[in-house]
C-alpha cells in the first residue's frame, strides 16, 4: 500500500495515470493556500469535473476505508487538504462545512502569522491564537487532522498539545539532517511522536540535504535514523511533489495576497522558481524506488510497509471520522 | 408517518419539539432565497449548530432512508432546498457543491424570472433558459430535485419535460379550486403527475379558497378532487409553515436586493405581513388533524398515509441517490 502525505501537482490526466503506475492507493492533495472560502468551492469544482471524467483513475477519499476501496477497485483516493486557514476566513462554522466537502486537512499557518498560529518565516511565534485554539477543537470534533508543516516550533508544540487527536507534519524533514527553516527540531518530533502523530518525509528539494543532488541512500538513511527518534509508528512519505506547475504557482504559495514585492520563502533572487526534484523521483511512478531504498539500509520488510502507507492509514483511521465520547 | 414538503419557519427549540409531538418524521426546509452562495452557507451554518444543540430531536437528512431512521430513533429528518437559484449564482458547478452540503430541492425561480427560468409574477413566460436546462441536468446527475412552486407556466411544463427524474411543486394548490397566481393549472397538475412527479398541498392563507377562513373539510375536500386529477400516489402535504416568523422575513421573501421599493407579493399594502394560519394548522403539533379530515372526506387508511408522507418518501427514495446509468 502507498499512500502520498502530500502532493500540490498541476493536476492531468498524465498524473492521475501515473498515480495508477506507480501504486499510489491515497493521496492527501492541496487544494487552496490564500484562498477565501469561495475561491476554495471553485478549486473544489474543479476536482469534481476530474472525479467526473476519470471515474476510472481516481475518487473523492473521505474515509480511512476508502483507501482499500481504491486498492480493491484499482483507483487513487483523493484526499482534501489547506496549506493555510484563509478558506474558514474568521468563520469556525467553515471547519465544519470544508469538512463535509472533504477537507481532512488543514495547516494552520503557511509561514506567515493566520489568525490561528505563527508560520515557520516569522520573526516572533506567539503559539496558538485565541481562535486558533477554538480551530482546534472543532477540527478534533468534526474529523479534520491539525496540519502544522509550515508552523514555527512553539506553536507547533502547542497543536501539539492542544490538540485532542494525534497531528500531522505532513510534508517536512528533520532539522538536524538538514537545517532548513521548513525542517523540525528533535523536540517537535519528539513530542509529535509521543502524541500519536505523524511526520511525512519530504521530497521538495529544498527540504533535502544537498537540495537536488540529494541522493536516494541519503534520503533513506535519513528516515531510518528518524525513526530511531520517533518510533516506526509515526513516520511517513509527504512528497510535496508539485509536478508540472509553473513558477507563478510557487509564486503564489509564498506571496499570496500579503505582499506587494516578492517573498523567495525558501528561494532567492538568482533560483525564484520550483526547484528540480532529485532524479529518482519526479513523478508517482517512482515510489517503488523509496521502498526498494529503505530495504538497501536495512529496513525490514513490514517497516518499509508501515512507511510507504501503514502508518498514514492508522492516522487516518483516527483522525477522519466524528470525535469519539469519552468512555 | 408524516413528512411536510416545506417549511420556512424561525427555528427554535420550541419548534423542534413541536416537530416531535406531531409526529413529524422529515421536512424539507427552505435554507434560503435570494442569499449568494456565501450567505446560503451561513445559513447551513446556523443549521449546523442546531444539529449540534439538539441531536436528540433533529438531524440533517441526506437519503431518503434517513425517515426510516428519524423513525427509529424519535427524531425527525431535516432536508435542506432552496427557493431561489441564487445559492449557485452563475455557477453550475456549485450544484454539486450545495448537493454535497445536504441541498436536496432547488426552486428554479422565486416569482421573478431567475438566471434560469420565469417566475409565476413575470408578465411574459419565455421557459428554461439555456442554463436552465443545463442545471437541470445537473440536478438531476446528482440528485437534487427540481422544485417549480414559483415558477411561470411554461418554465414549468418545460421543467417537467426537460427533466430526466420527476419534479416537485412542493408547495402550492390548484387554480380550479382557488385562482391564485402561485396555485398550479389543471395542465400542470396532469403533467406533473404524468411524469412522476409530486404536488404538496399548501397551508399558507393565500392559496387557500377563503385564506385564513378555509376549513379542514373544505381543504380536505380540495385534496380528495385533486386526487382524482393527479392520482393517489402524486399527492402530498407542503405546508409552507413560517411559523413565528417577523414580517421583516417575508419582505426578503418577497422584495430581495431586486427592487428598492416594496413588492408586496401575494400581500398588500394594507395587509403586507404573514397572514394568520387557519386555526386548525398553526404548527407541526397539527398534522394529525389533517389525517383525521382526510379520512373524514372518504378517504381510506392506505391513502391517507399516502398523502401524509409514503408518496413523498417514494419520492425521495428516487430523487436523491446519484442518476443510475440507463440498462
Amino acid at each position: 500500500m502507498i499512500i502520498d502525505g502530500l502532493q500540490y501537482a498541476n493536476w492531468s490526466e498524465k498524473i492521475f495515470r501515473q498515480m495508477r503506475q506507480g501504486g499510489v492507493d491515497a493521496v492527501h492533495v492541496t487544494v487552496t493556500y490564500h484562498e477565501t472560502f469561495r475561491e476554495t468551492v471553485l478549486r473544489i469544482e474543479a476536482w469534481n469535473r476530474w472525479f467526473e471524467r476519470f471515474p476510472d483513475l481516481i475518487f473523492q477519499g473521505r474515509i480511512a476505508s476508502d483507501v482499500a476501496l481504491a486498492r480493491a477497485t484499482g483507483r487513487t483516493a483523493i484526499f482534501f487538504g489547506s496549506q493555510n486557514p484563509s478558506c474558514i476566513e474568521d468563520d469556525i462554522g467553515l471547519v465544519q462545512v470544508l469538512h463535509t466537502l472533504g477537507l481532512r486537512f488543514m495547516q494552520m499557518t503557511y509561514n506567515n502569522q493566520s489568525l490561528l498560529a505563527t508560520g515557520c518565516y516569522e520573526a516572533e511565534d506567539m503559539g496558538l491564537t485565541r481562535m486558533g485554539r477554538e480551530v482546534v477543537a472543532e477540527m478534533n470534533r468534526v474529523g479534520m487532522a491539525v496540519d502544522m508543516s509550515h508552523s514555527a516550533e512553539r506553536s507547533t508544540l502547542e497543536a501539539i498539545a492542544h490538540s485532542t487527536r494525534p497531528i500531522a507534519i505532513t510534508h517536512a524533514n528533520p532539522a538536524a539532517w538538514h537545517a532548513a527553516r521548513r525542517n523540525k527540531s528533535d523536540t517537535v518530533l519528539r513530542a509529535l511522536a509521543e502524541s500519536g502523530g505523524m511526520l511525512g518525509f519530504s521530497l521538495y528539494p529544498h527540504h533535502l540535504k544537498g537540495g537536488s543532488a540529494c541522493t536516494l541512500p541519503e534520503f533513506c538513511q535519513m528516515i531510518a535514523r528518524t525513526a530511531e527518534l520517533m518510533g516506526i509508528g509515526h513516520i511517513g512519505i509527504g512528497t510535496d511533489l508539485c509536478q508540472d506547475q509553473p513558477d507563478s504557482v510557487v509564486d503564489w504559495m509564498r506571496s499570496g495576497r500579503w505582499t506587494k514585492a516578492v517573498d523567495y520563502g525558501e528561494g532567492s533572487a538568482a533560483a525564484p522558481g520550483f526547484p528540480p526534484m532529485p532524479d529518482w523521483f519526479t513523478d508517482n511512478r517512482h515510489f517503488g524506488a523509496i521502498a526498494a531504498g529503505l530495504a538497501d539500509v536495512g529496513m525490514a520488510l513490514d517497516e518499509v510497509a508501515a512507511v510507504m502507507g501503514g502508518n498514514w492509514l492508522r492516522f487516518f483511521e483516527t483522525s477522519f471520522g466524528p470525535e469519539r465520547s469519552a468512555p
